[in-house]
């Protein structure tokens, strides 16, 4: 796949990475990067994430032939119909948000004739947020899952399957609310749970933290607003993720409180035999 | 401090990181490792972390001027036990095990006069196991909370902590009681709950596993049997601390159930403040 113009929407961790990676592979002559903070978009610039840098979506997306939504999953669906409606016919438009289905509900039918939107989810990132994170290899040897709907051509799957690939990535199909019921269970509700750790330690206990603490809550630090977003577009599949997980604290407890060793050992030979298939 | 002869009971990755942290800082003449496991013991000595291996208890810690046990918290206080009556008055006997209270019950008012045992408990270590994963600098930097009683003799306690100091560590004093609680927060808890979010991931999901589920789940990876007798030995207070995670949840499902994203938001910042103070 060769771009002559990819258009990143939201140049922070995401977007500049997928900038660095696209001209580090030279899947594109041009990246134009359009963003809301002018700092980032600089950061972004002389990191050479970017070609040009864009404050207005329209000017962003009009010459380009694809653009990726690397914006908080709130803003994706109204910046995607916005492109939409001045973007070239054939122009390729995914995006980079942890949620999927509430965002192609929100586009759906709603899209010009010749225009089609196809979600995507790079399984990377980190706690961290901008531009001056950004790595040209973040998708390399990572999952994109792309979210077609039943109404998405053949090619256009195709076409988007193709972009992640040149970016070094593998890639995998599901429908949207299945993902996103997926995702509540490998990625929102290990952050709800971190954010939950975390937030209930006493300043006191601070220093009593050591590197298992430390590992299992570092994603509490990701931005709030990101996450609030997410948990806000998968509230449901969330929630039954954390009644899940609430069955499992209560099997401890249980265990704990009536003195059952062999079933508290078998609840945690449980977890190390799920945590050791997943290496490290 | 300058030891002639140091015995470690347990050279797993604890004991046998204490030998080679010893044999770096020539805080002893010599080492003499204790195990159940010959493989293990081999492991130890052909790595440099102990001069001699023993089989038996009593052989290793007659001569020894300081013993400290590694082994699993279940065994530490049958082994102090054992150790205080072949061992000469005035040796300096301590610990490295992850709870407290329960091993200083098990031994108060069975000691033999003279013999004095302090519990001890480096903030330090790994989901792996074993000999082979020892670190001369584990020790480093990292805290050790040392829990006295009462009882304990004030010479004693500051033999101790120049033991740990020796090793590179900082030290704290604390009540075992104090500790347990604390550590029920900062370690016993998040180890459960990564064992718990490891536990439920059904298989198909494997893959779409990312950073964040790795970070936070690392730690279930971890010896089943060390910790069954770490929650075994602290069950109240880890089940204290599993009933204020559970609020937090709770207070998460609230929001989302209610859509109340400002108090989302607030929860999620709480999460992120603490884990930033706590730095990387």
């Amino acid at each position: 796949m060769k771009l002559t113009t990819l258009a990143i929407v939201g140049v922070g961790l995401i977007g500049g990475s997928l900038g660095l990676a696209a001209k580090k592979r030279r899947l594109a002559q041009r990246v134009l990067g359009m963003g809301r903070n002018r700092v980032s978009l600089q950061v972004a610039q002389a990191a050479g994430a970017i070609d040009e840098a864009f404050l207005d979506l329209s000017d962003a997306v009009a010459s380009a032939d694809a653009v990726v939504f690397c914006t908080p999953v709130d803003r994706i669906a109204e910046q995607v119909l916005t492109a939409a409606a001045v973007c070239r016919p054939g122009t390729l438009m995914t995006d980079a948000g942890s949620t999927k289905a509430g965002i192609l509900r929100a586009v759906k039918d709603r899209l010009p004739p010749g225009v089609t939107f196809i979600g995507s989810h790079p399984l990377a990132g980190s706690e961290k947020r901008g531009p001056e994170y950004a790595d040209p290899d973040l998708f390399q040897d990572r999952l994109t899952v792309v979210t077609p709907t039943k109404e998405t051509p053949l090619a256009e799957i195709e076409r988007v399957l193709d972009f992640w690939r040149a970016l070094g990535s593998r890639v995998k199909i599901m429908a949207p609310e299945e993902h996103d019921q997926a995702l509540a269970l490998t990625s929102h509700l290990p952050h709800l749970v971190a954010s939950a750790l975390a937030g209930i330690l006493p300043p006191e206990l601070h220093e009593l933290t050591a590197t298992g603490f430390r590992d299992s809550t570092r994603i509490a630090a990701s931005d709030p607003e990101l996450w609030t977003a997410i948990f806000v577009q998968n509230d449901f599949a969330l929630l039954d993720a954390v009644a899940r997980l609430q069955e499992r604290l209560e099997a401890f407890k249980a265990a704990l409180l009536t003195s059952d060793w062999v079933r508290l050992r078998s609840l945690l030979a449980k977890g190390k035999e799920v945590r050791d298939a997943l290496g490290s």
